[in-house]
């Protein structure tokens, strides 16, 4: 059941019960480091969180450890109902006994990204120091920093070596990060519909979402906790033109079409093409579970992210020695993030003769395509992973 | 020279001079209809005007006549500098004496839409009953309607036929419109860039803009003028979605890539890259010059526009016993109106053995494309014009 949004008033109504909820959850299992946390702009984060899941068991060799890298908007909830949306977890279809991931074997390792809003010290967390949430305050972070933090965790749990880290788009960045910046401390890294950096398109696409927040009353500059209002309408544009891009021309046209809604709203500009209730719902639905600010950060994260920036643009040289073995997808009807993005990491990995194998899947979905049950996907990554023996980790 | 704007404040100052200019200016010469306009709905509107701009001599066999139409956000002002912003005419590169529009020659005649903001009658003029801007009580109007009243305005001068209707983007559905509703009014047709009806995706764009309008609390349903303020920044955010997908990919990466502002801002949102800055400017400057309940309207008609509905979904039933002569022209880089689409319409000329040619020509700039000098484009437009001779239209 949804409806369609129309002015600020019905929308505030209509959240006023959830509203709290997004900030209010206390997520379990929760990590907190024991120190000042270095950012790579030299900045610190004062004992960051990290909100987690697990699942399967840790082996007694603690070689059968997979890390699970989420997307822009994903959490830690991959294999389970989100406690908020009670919706499925995202890669509840991989994820489990028997499955892909398979939880008789592996141990599934599923955390909240830093700057994230579902447990994980964020722009909306409380600064210790001035007991009030960070807001704007909160120092800008990089995909190089989430996956620092996340090897804090891995330390926690006692783990050597990971067995793999995988994960799609902004995931994927962060796979790229572990397997240049940490490639001794993983055997094999999956990168799916992912890039080496933002294209100007991408930034741009981010860009007209992250106006589209600011443009909302109730962002207050970001200030919007401790004024006790919240950017619900600009975050949900957001998300629509996100949302645009995370799907096919094709799927869109086959789902839709020109299909008018049966009954036609009363209001002109009330939208009257099913599509525009469905992004409209995409949107109402999105706020409930993200946080405005943790969007504006965490986008543009993924916009300053550029794997060849520290090797002065040259990419091939971030792959120097790598000793993981690699495994890079992509999927045929993706515009956002293109075969021709993963294709470039794959060159860039042979010409260091790295172990890399790629695969380029037939499928309709665009983006969203590797949050998709697509059969081909499914027999690949399963495949990938059953091809390497887990004792032979040390 | 340009700002970053990072708050209502700073947008509502820096405008605050410009911002009366948009609906005070006299915009001349203006046709007003003596009698009410019947729209395709069912509904009236009471003495509808036309601001236009005429460029060349009519002849005396009213033969010679070029109706120019607009695009989405262009208008009346094709070949002079625009009143408002001092730029260019959008196509003052293909209007004059001696270029492919030749106005040594033929007598051209550019109209601002109805529903738009230029001068002819739209949702913020006033209702001649109530004394009051229409606003939302402005009734829905359709490409049709919008093709219906530039007939009164052809009728005006006398014209029994024009030589030439010609535009892209909206404005080549308003070409379409005419080749089948007047076909009998007009000899040659050249629908650029365009579609005979919005796919899931253009009508989810659309959308996009139109939720970032009403995110602005100073939409206020529409009722802004009332209220004597203006949601400039929704409408700016509305435009940076909007000019994302007028733009190619690989022209956008060419342009802008990932150059970082030599100065990068205090703010942490305000952005940091080029491409970020120039779609704030694209939205900053679009506001001086555009209205945003017209921009609800106009982006609502295109959605609406489906030139196969009348006919049973059978597109090919359009052009039955059609005698103009047809020139339909696509962009290899057109993202939005791929050239598969003006395929579809030339199909359906074909299947009724009409006189229609087609060529897609290679561009890299996108939609945007047709208000670009590409020279193969001013090429192939001129040699279809000269190659018909005006005395042999009676």
């Amino acid at each position: 059941m949804y409806f369609i949004y129309y002015n600020h008033l019905s929308l505030m109504l209509y959240h006023k019960k959830k509203f709290k909820s997004i900030y209010n959850f206390i997520h379990k299992p929760n990590f907190t480091l024991k120190k000042n946390f270095k950012l790579n702009s030299g900045e610190y984060i004062l004992n960051p969180s990290i909100a987690y899941k697990t699942y399967g068991k840790l082996n007694k060799k603690k070689s059968n450890a997979i890390l699970i890298c989420h997307a822009l908007t994903g959490d830690q909830y991959a294999a389970e109902r989100h406690p908020l949306t009670n919706k499925k977890g995202w890669w509840q279809d991989l994820i489990g006994k028997n499955k892909v991931f398979d939880t008789n074997r592996y141990f599934i390792i599923s955390s909240n990204v830093l700057g994230g809003c579902m447990g994980t010290t964020g722009p909306n967390s409380i600064n210790p120091k001035t007991k009030k949430a960070y807001a704007l305050t909160f120092p800008e972070i990089s995909i190089k920093d989430m996956v620092t933090l996340q090897l804090e965790l891995i330390n926690s749990f006692g783990i050597k070596k990971l067995f793999c880290v995988v994960g799609g788009s902004m995931g994927g960045m962060q796979v790229l990060e572990w397997g240049i910046n940490h490639s001794n401390r993983v055997r094999l890294l999956i990168p799916i519909a992912t890039s080496y950096r933002h294209t100007a398109q991408n930034i741009a696409f981010h860009e007209a979402g992250r106006q589209a927040i600011k443009t909302d009353p109730y962002w207050k500059n970001g200030d919007y906790i401790k004024k006790k209002s919240f950017p619900k309408q600009g975050l949900a544009a957001a998300r629509s033109i996100a949302h645009i891009t995370y799907m096919s021309e094709e799927h869109l046209e086959k789902k839709f079409g020109r299909t008018k809604k049966s009954k036609p709203l009363s209001q002109i500009f009330e939208g009257s093409f099913e599509v525009e209730s469905y992004l409209q719902y995409q949107g109402i639905s999105f706020v409930e579970r993200f946080d405005a600010n943790s969007y504006l950060y965490l986008t543009r994260s993924m916009d300053r992210f550029d794997l060849s920036e520290e090797f002065r643009g040259v990419l091939q040289k971030a792959f120097i020695n790598n000793l993981s073995r690699w495994l890079l997808i992509s999927f045929t009807s993706d515009w956002l993030f293109p075969t021709s993005e993963s294709k470039i990491i794959v060159n860039a990995l042979m010409a260091n003769a790295c172990d890399v194998s790629f695969v380029e899947i037939n499928s309709n979905r665009g983006h969203d395509s590797f949050l998709v049950k697509v059969p081909r996907f499914y027999d690949i990554l399963g495949g990938f992973l059953s091809g390497v023996k887990i004792n032979a980790v040390e």
